[in-house]
């Protein structure tokens, strides 16, 4: 069978080109083909799945991991929405592309007029583009889409309604190939009582309650009994989420799209809870990626290779073979397409991720960049006189409020006057420190570590056009 | 003679429209008219014209200022050069309009998709609208603008092509009423070696050449030889400044139009020189306003009205009998019309101005809140434990290399490290203390005082919709 889209890369889709050489007849499904993109984006979901050994539960998740490639150690950039959705659909760092902190409402944080987004280059290049859900991104037009379907409204959490307006419009593609962007509300808070949308029934959602007793206590977070039960319901939105995935992939296989349909499933920042979402420490950036590739050799793979969204925009340019326009002003871009090692347990050289915060609030400003290698991670935090804000829905939350009504309560390990404020150095060894809480920057045997990460951080910074590194912007300069 | 437009305001004004009952035989001159306006805005431009004592020769403002009415007590709400504008042209708050800093290049902040401007209003109402030279405003879709003519290039400085290119817009016009904005760049810092733009000849603009000796020391400078020269070489943009209005109010004469447009001309914040510029104290504030209305009784006035950038906007709708849509968000608009009391010295009921700052490039944080009163001004710091950062036009001036060069150099009456490192809350007495150095927020003597201050303070922040006071901001709000 003559493979006549484009060439497979790597030894393991080699391997497949060649497995798939056997007469027609004998099969009957077309071959697995780059083509189709579905991009799931779930709003505020920790590394919180079943088969990762959480109590929560997430049957479509698990199952998807079974058919494609978990990766353990994947991170966002920056751990606050619109900045982080921005990195994805442009593979630039929130600090180059503009989106500073949160779009919406008066934030009002947008990506910068000459960025080119992922949608508009696959736009480009013939492919029809949507987004069903939530956007958070601005402005509008920069991202290029055909159609906006169920734009997430507030307390509205029907993921079935979802699922099927995107199985619509995938049908209603014919033969011209899409680029089709999920983005779930859930499991973000909402102004309920229950604070996850948890108050109502959902069509076609069958409410999986989890009691108190039934969560793990994540490492950044105190064992209170107002700790547990925000964390019950959040499990439940996470259930609720994981239900609409289900009906979304069943939705894509009965569109006959199955098969030539790269899915990628990833959050966007850490779980709403004190210590996570918002920060740049491990629990606040490290995020659930699965990848399913049609063609791929490997099924039920774990991947633990040091992933970022950064890589996010050029594996989905690599898989269609879609390029960034010539002499766009941001080439080249950053990352780098994943799809090369998704057969790979252990790929060799992806051992570090950058991030970079700003704001999330427009109030909230503490601009922080960060470096995590296999064995360490480095802050800078530039504004280190501030006091570290926490974003208003976690202030609002139950497990807060049980937090700063314990005395003597902490953050897992870290104090509350160690999170709010830090030195403007924060240097941590993660083989004997994983929860980021002894800060070894003013310790002299790590002198040598500390310049080497802060080298590379600063190098990075300047590669990156970072605005707050000194000299990158001019007084005089032609106004964009 | 027969008013077919609308009603003059004003004792004075009905006065004129009496004083017009003459036989149309005896006036050549078609009656003046509320019909168009030209808005005119400088950058950069402090409190130096020569008719109010200034060494600088700005023949044209004087002029201007025998014609019309000269503000001595006007003030803009934000010392940076797009929040400035953005309340120019929407008469809202840059807190409340979304352009909490500078809109160009990487700091990229811009009005709230909803803010109505008031070309837009304008245009609705059947104006023609446009903007000659510098916008500094985004997203210009906003602005509504039919013609943006001569856009601010960096280094160019061509006021005379300005002024023609006003004139064709407004023959052009017809019988449409227009509202025009001629921006210029002068006399803001420019790139080259005079760091004003003053290396090379401009078209039909005689150079004014000053010596160091020339200059008057501002309050908020030090007497040093660099400083010197630096006002000097600012002097010379100021008065090709002038020469520039000049020839657009002869273009004005010469469109037939100066019997029915109104005539404003403003700075949009303080001179560029450290102390000024980017501060909310006097010198970064109060700045020239200069109107001429067709039919005003007294010319020549000085109006010592305190009078602020916030009532620009309701001037204009006043004057062009235009209306806000019914229903928008953002009303009442918090300032007031300044055409009742065009023609008072000593109008009652202006004795007090709000001023808002955030940021002014991107990197550049630095909160503050200000009411000033004729007695007194306080200053409510956001985040006192930052340090105050310098506009980089002026970090990079020869002013601020020679302060930086001279021991227990100060910014007149203010040393260096209070510049930089202020107090939560600042109160200056006005009768003893002009130059805002004696902070009496501590003073017991003056509690009172404070708490009269802070309180009305923080009623208009809660009028004004400040992001940044607490409970302003909702986490699960609609996304817009």
């Amino acid at each position: 069978m003559k493979i006549n889209r484009r060439e497979f890369l790597g030894a393991g889709l080699a391997a497949l080109a060649v497995e798939m050489s056997v007469p027609a007849a004998a099969k009957v499904s077309p071959p697995p083909r780059r083509r189709n993109v579905l991009l799931i984006v779930s709003d505020d979901h920790g590394y919180d799945l079943g088969c990762t050994g959480g109590k929560v539960r997430t049957p479509a998740l698990d199952a998807l991991a079974r058919e494609g490639v978990l990766f353990t150690d994947a991170y966002a950039s920056v751990s606050s929405c619109s900045s982080s959705r921005a990195t994805l659909y442009t593979g630039l760092y929130s600090h180059t592309n503009g989106m500073y902190g949160l779009s919406h409402d008066v934030h009002n944080f947008s990506l910068l007029d000459d960025v080119k987004t992922l949608p508009w280059m696959l736009k480009q290049s013939g492919y029809a583009t949507a987004l069903v859900g939530k956007l958070h991104v601005k402005p509008e037009a920069l991202l290029a889409y055909d159609a906006w379907l169920e734009p997430e409204r507030p307390l509205v959490r029907d993921v079935a309604v979802m699922g099927h307006a995107a199985g619509r419009w995938m049908r209603e593609q014919g033969d011209k190939p899409f680029f089709l962007t999920v983005a779930y509300s859930d499991p973000h808070r909402a102004g309920d009582v229950s604070n996850f949308g948890n108050t109502r029934d959902w069509p076609e959602v069958k409410r999986e309650r989890y009691q108190p007793s039934d969560v793990v206590i994540p490492s950044h977070l105190p064992d209170l009994p107002g700790v547990r039960a925000d964390l019950a319901e959040y499990y439940e939105a996470v259930s609720r989420m994981d239900t609409g995935l289900a009906i979304l992939l069943h939705e894509l296989r009965e569109s006959g799209h199955e098969d030539d349909t790269l899915v990628i499933y990833l959050s966007d920042n850490g779980r709403p809870f004190p210590g996570a979402k918002d920060n740049l420490y491990y629990e606040g950036i490290h995020l659930p990626l699965i990848v399913r590739a049609p063609g791929a050799l490997k099924r039920g793979l774990r991947n633990r290779g040091m992933v970022s969204w950064i890589d996010i925009t050029p594996t989905i340019l690599d898989w269609t073979g879609v390029t960034p326009p010539n002499g766009y002003h941001y080439l080249p871009l950053p990352g780098r397409s994943i799809l090369p090692i998704l057969g790979e347990a252990d790929p060799k050289g992806w051992d570090e991720v950058f991030a970079t915060h700003s704001f999330h609030e427009i109030d909230q400003y503490y601009p922080t960049r960060s470096l995590r290698t296999r064995k360490y991670s480095y802050f800078l935090n530039l504004k280190p006189e501030l006091e570290v804000p926490i974003a208003s829905d976690v202030a609002l939350s139950p497990s807060w409020k049980a937090i700063t009504a314990t005395p003597g309560a902490k953050l897992g390990k870290r104090t509350l006057d160690a999170f709010h404020h830090r030195s403007a150095e924060e240097l941590y060894d993660l083989t004997v420190d994983p929860d980021e809480v002894v800060n070894l920057a003013g310790d002299k045997k790590y002198a040598a570590v500390l310049a080497d990460l802060r080298r590379q951080l600063d190098s990075w910074r300047t590669k990156t056009r970072d605005p707050w590194q000194k000299g990158v912007t001019d007084p005089f300069g032609r106004a964009r």
